[in-house]
């Protein structure tokens, strides 16, 4: 017998499973192409932001010397940056990250450059803050519908539990202290220790900010029950329409000098608010100075690239680009959201009223063939296989209720936004015309 | 009673209290500065390599297009590459990596790119495979002495337990049968499950590489006992002297076909051999599938920047660049260790023969007051605040035997180096002329 693995190395469920990314993998054997594979799947199940990079392309040719490592002097930055792995980061970045973060957030909340901790994007953010939150057993509670890589995120490596909170399209899947309390007694029922609670804010999948209310309530619940409460804002700077945006931070201003200050630890990013995925930039801040200081230790395990560190240092500190950009980048997603939102009603489908995020979320259930989660993984097999979409079904979400679908809209030209829209259209007009067979009577071409 | 962090965030003894990072601490509130601070301490405690920078310079002077984003055609690679986050890294990238792998075990070993996983530096590459590797409580044999860092690096957010091989001076610090055998049964009769034995080579703190004898037996004795080998070759590009470079996949070729092929593990970096730690390039290989399939689903913790994938693609791909740079590096890695070895011997400081890596191993046995870890520990005090030279105390790469010293000589200019051996000099001399009252006549001027 040869040595196994360890348990995680050969656990099978760490949410990689998940119809979400299986839908990747059926999309990556045929990718829709404008010109080479027209018939192919639009992949719509990508919360990328495309829509502002010709603004930051314009604002790299502007200055050439950010990127050849070419101090304003004219010397060399190359040897500087190639040596530098300190994990407190770049402070000159960190200085304009908080700013960044202070902007999004209207100056209503500011930031210490000594609380964040810089991170390989947010995926390891996330996991650092689970590793210094819970012993391995340990449970976070989590609102649903909540992104399907949490799974992998926040407990595969951790070995801490997620206690999913239930949400229901009568109330526009808010949180209700009844749904929190629930959970809650169930988990200490059964004598699981809870830690924190866990949201996501702007919420990837709904698109749709939180309520002063709902974010009242989860903070006097975390006082009653003596919590932690981690938010995860990397969608913070998508929110495009109103209500605006309240950050966990701005809300916890009713409670200055109460300990829950200590508890509170937000999660940000530069993927999606300027779509740079690829340079792998997230952070950790915290008001908790024990935290910080592990999670510091536990950056090592994935620091940015100094290179990348640099040149977004550069970028953020031009702070007349980045308010254009901000501006910009808001009335484009607002745009692609309408038309999004217009075109899935013109086909009968409604979609939550959202106001941030990459994506919609989207209301199937007058399509399903029955009021289950099979019914909506064959409506979603079909949408894949016939309408050739990528999209995510709800309950790889971990939604509750059948019928639910989340639609990106960020990662694409206009018109394949336009083709998408159409094929739905094809499809699904003629199929709810003929007693939802959807299947037989899809165009796959 | 505030809700109190996890049990990992408030532990105290992850190996980032020794001595090794206390000296760094030290060093940081008066660093030396030819100019502005020329009695300052210098910084002998950092193995990197800044001895070629010019020749990357002078690469990045003669190729502006590729920092700047830049296709041969002139389009733009910048949004390709800020989208770019598969887990998967850039093939290009990999595809130059296992070149460059190869190049450095003059093509004894060759790799093939689908067993690459890469992550954000070998700290990250490490921990990984620990992961995939064993179970908390499980543990690995290593060899003393062994890098501080891996305290940290291997077992405090995994778990699992380092059981060390004990070596000492009479040979030369080389593992034998007998020390692993030792170790292995005491584990054993501990009830302690032993998955892997971690090697370092080149050896990080020794200057040294592996024997094939030392090979051998690492591999029979894992053959015997069922066990994974984890070869850490970090350093393997700075080989600079005889008897050349074995990889542990070298040495495995007398078993080709065993089922140890599929526990073999290796791991390696950018941040030895091109000097480039601040880019967190680092890598695991096996041929073991299922080991490669788990790494790369945990690489998402700890993603390099697809802009530094990008660079470093075209940087190795240049063929012959690489080829002056390989050659020229270790001329110069000789020079500067046998100018350092020299002027020891100079102050009757032996050093252990070394032919790789940033560092000598010295043995100051003869300046301490008594054959303990605490006259190892004063006469280290000494040395970082009287002779003004931060170097690591073997009792922190957690050597058996006192009075051993790792002492870095790439990380400064040659004039740095003369001024260090300088200050040894005055001091040790005077010092056994008296009668080893080392630290009354120390001038710290």
């Amino acid at each position: 017998m040869s040595m196994t693995l360890s348990s995680k190395a050969l656990y099978k469920s760490h949410g990689q499973d998940s119809s979400y990314f299986e839908g990747w993998e059926e999309y990556k054997t045929n990718p829709y192409n404008e010109i080479t594979n027209p018939s192919g799947i639009i992949q719509m199940g990508l919360a990328e932001n495309q829509l502002s990079f010709d603004l930051l392309e314009s604002w790299l040719e502007k200055n050439p010397d950010v990127t050849r490592f070419k101090k304003e002097e004219g010397s060399s930055m190359f040897r500087e940056l190639a040596l530098f792995q300190d994990y407190h980061g770049l402070q000159a970045f960190k200085n304009e990250l908080v700013e960044f973060m202070a902007e999004i957030r209207e100056r209503k909340v500011i930031f210490d450059p000594d609380n964040l901790v810089l991170t390989a994007g947010a995926t390891s953010a996330n996991e650092t803050i689970m590793f210094c939150l819970a012993d391995p057993g340990e449970a976070i509670l989590i609102p649903t519908p909540y992104y399907p890589g949490f799974d992998r995120d926040l407990s595969w490596r951790t070995g801490i539990e997620i206690v999913p909170i239930e949400s229901s399209s009568s109330n526009g899947f808010r949180i209700t202290k009844n749904s929190i309390e629930k959970v809650y007694q169930q988990a200490r029922d059964n004598n699981i220790q809870v830690k924190a609670m866990f949201i996501t804010n702007p919420s990837n999948p709904l698109g749709t900010t939180m309520t002063n209310e709902e974010l009242s309530q989860i903070i006097q619940f975390s006082i009653s029950n003596n919590l932690h409460i981690v938010s995860d804002e990397i969608y913070s700077g998508t929110v495009f329409n109103t209500p605006s945006f309240i950050s966990i931070l701005e809300a916890l201003h009713f409670q200055k000098g109460h300990e829950i200050w200590d508890r509170v630890h937000l999660v940000s990013s530069l993927s999606k608010d300027l779509g740079l995925p690829g340079f792998r930039i997230g952070m950790i801040y915290s008001n908790n100075k024990a935290l910080i200081s592990a999670a510091t230790k536990m950056s090592s395990f994935g620091l940015i690239s100094s290179q990348t560190q640099y040149l977004l240092s550069k970028i953020l500190a031009d702070k007349e680009f980045m308010k254009i950009h901000r501006e910009e980048n808001k009335k484009r997603l607002k745009m692609r959201q309408e038309s999004l939102v217009s075109g899935l009603n013109k086909c009968g489908i409604e979609c939550l009223k959202g106001n941030a995020g990459l994506f919609c979320w989207a209301d199937f259930r007058n399509l399903l063939k029955s009021n289950t989660f099979e019914a909506e993984l064959n409506l979603w097999k079909i949408i894949l296989r016939e309408v050739k979409l990528n999209i995510c079904p709800g309950s790889s979400c971990h939604c509750v209720e059948p019928g639910w679908f989340r639609i990106c809209f960020a990662n694409m030209k206009e018109k394949t936004l336009d083709l998408a829209v159409q094929r739905i259209k094809a499809c699904v007009i003629n199929s709810l015309g003929r007693g939802r067979d959807l299947g037989n009577i899809c165009d796959a071409s």
